[in-house]
């Protein structure tokens, strides 16, 4: 049984000040709280590429597991749509070269923004016993400091960068037991980039994030035969508090199960929800947790992470 | 059991003539045919987008199997380092939506080149597997004209455009028994795009695919437990005439299995091993068919098909 056994993170040390920011706009510290949800946000270096956080996120989770040996990581898969090439060459090949990983391994990007984590799991775990793997490492990087336009309120207030890893292997904590997907392609110009900048109509984002989420974790539990009334805790993407609280006063009694934080970060994109499973998740005692993530394509993903 | 049921293709009308563009930087027909092995290389319109591409070949697969009804495809994954949008979002989703398939879809872009097909495959299989999905479309769509330089005589004379579609499910004809991946990331800069302009060291990615293929497609055929003897065809990625014949030589008695044909389209990247696929294999008595795909990053991936 394929499975996660830890996640580590690099939240790049840069800091933009979001009250700050905010009141260029004519925003407040309360608007601050209440609808964006974090006061700062994180940002990278100029130096630093995108392999360059997945890099950071890999060796973190390497120091934090001495039993997982470089030299055993057999794939190397990173979920980004910002990565360091024009396209090409891939940046998780570009990352195995920085890590000193063996050439022996299979590594390939997955370009997916916000849905990327929950797809990446069953991606990764999927193609390991396709191929006969034993252990991966999933990363999520998908710094949007790259393609911020920083005189858009509408997203400039938003956006942090982070990466996460991801180990996959035998004998894991926990196991993904069911997953649902969707994709919504007539909403592609509701996050897009375009002339190097990344543009969003966040009204339509939340619309359609407000109304799909819920019915679509429901779906993942019918899959796996598990009552709403059995989840210990919900890993929403963390869009923005507004979207957050907006999906978790939607769930009514279960709304409580929702966790919030966005880590003095932002939206860190595909990185949100393993933020969450790192931090909140895998130590607790908790048994059954729900994630979903949603955002660009529109695209949106969900599935119940058990307990081994 | 999952498997390769059904590939179509697209490759768009429009020609270069490869012949003229050749004498332009005095190299004469002899050249084109032994080293570069395509007379005409294929162009798609200005007006399609690499979407409009995957389009395209699946409606080619949807004409071709009445038998797959678009509202039974769960997955639409494509392999593309050159897709619609500046990363975000995937042209999967965009594919999505002008096919007009159901949004209960996951749909992800998967960023390879020479070597997407053989992961494709793997990845695409193993997603479906762990996510309890029947039907799935594996499109490969990488159109190099977006980012050629026309005066760079090092790629102007090789590249072409084409999409295949790949109708994955149950009760397949074939199925990939064995396969193994490789990266070397520090060869990254050999196969880049800078500026909008794709460049390459063709030296390197040359003397890179005819040290290394080999053995790695006798690593494939250990695992799989499979003789070279027993294998029928041989689909490697459509490089160049030059590499694929220089294969071919250092594989001694078996090289007349290997297949050599361009389609008048050129090198196609990820399309080009099942271009192969479609028009040789999967309507022939071969029973083992070996794939070996390999370029950017630098990736490699082989993998041994067997007839059910």
């Amino acid at each position: 049984m394929i499975g996660i056994k830890s996640i580590a993170s690099y939240i790049p040390p840069g800091r933009i000040d979001n009250v700050a920011q905010a009141a260029e706009f004519e925003r407040d510290a309360a608007f601050v709280d209440a609808k964006l949800g974090t006061r700062t946000l994180s940002v990278k270096s100029d130096a630093e590429e995108t392999s360059d956080l997945c890099v950071q996120a890999v060796q973190h989770l390497l120091a934090k597991n001495p039993a997982l040996k470089p030299e055993a990581i057999e794939a190397l898969i990173v979920v980004t749509q910002n990565g360091d090439a024009e396209g090409l060459p891939h940046t998780s090949a570009i990352a195995q070269d920085k890590l000193g990983l063996p050439k022996q391994i299979a590594c390939f990007d997955v370009g997916l923004g916000c849905s990327g984590y929950v797809y990446g799991l069953a991606i990764a775990q999927g193609f390991m016993q396709a191929a006969g793997l034993r252990n991966a490492v999933l990363v999520t990087a998908d710094p949007y400091s790259k393609i911020m336009d920083r005189s858009d309120r509408l997203t400039t207030l938003l956006f942090g960068d982070a990466a996460t890893a991801t180990w996959l292997g035998q004998q894991p904590q926990w196991v993904l037991t069911a997953s649902s997907y969707g994709t919504d392609g007539a909403g592609a110009e509701y996050l897009v980039t375009k002339d190097g900048h990344f543009h969003m109509n966040g009204r339509q984002v939340f619309n359609f994030a407000s109304l799909k989420i819920i019915p679509h974790m429901q779906e993942v539990l019918a899959k796996a035969g598990v009552d709403f009334a059995e989840v210990d805790a919900i890993c929403l993407h963390q869009g923005s508090a507004a979207i957050v609280d907006a999906i978790a006063k939607r769930l009514g009694e279960h709304g409580d199960k929702v966790l919030k934080d966005m880590f003095g970060a932002g939206n860190t994109v595909s990185s949100s929800i393993p933020l969450l499973l790192e931090h909140y998740v895998l130590d607790s005692d908790y048994q059954q947790v729900l994630m979903s993530g949603f955002g660009v394509g529109l695209s949106w993903a969900s599935g119940l992470l058990s307990r081994v």
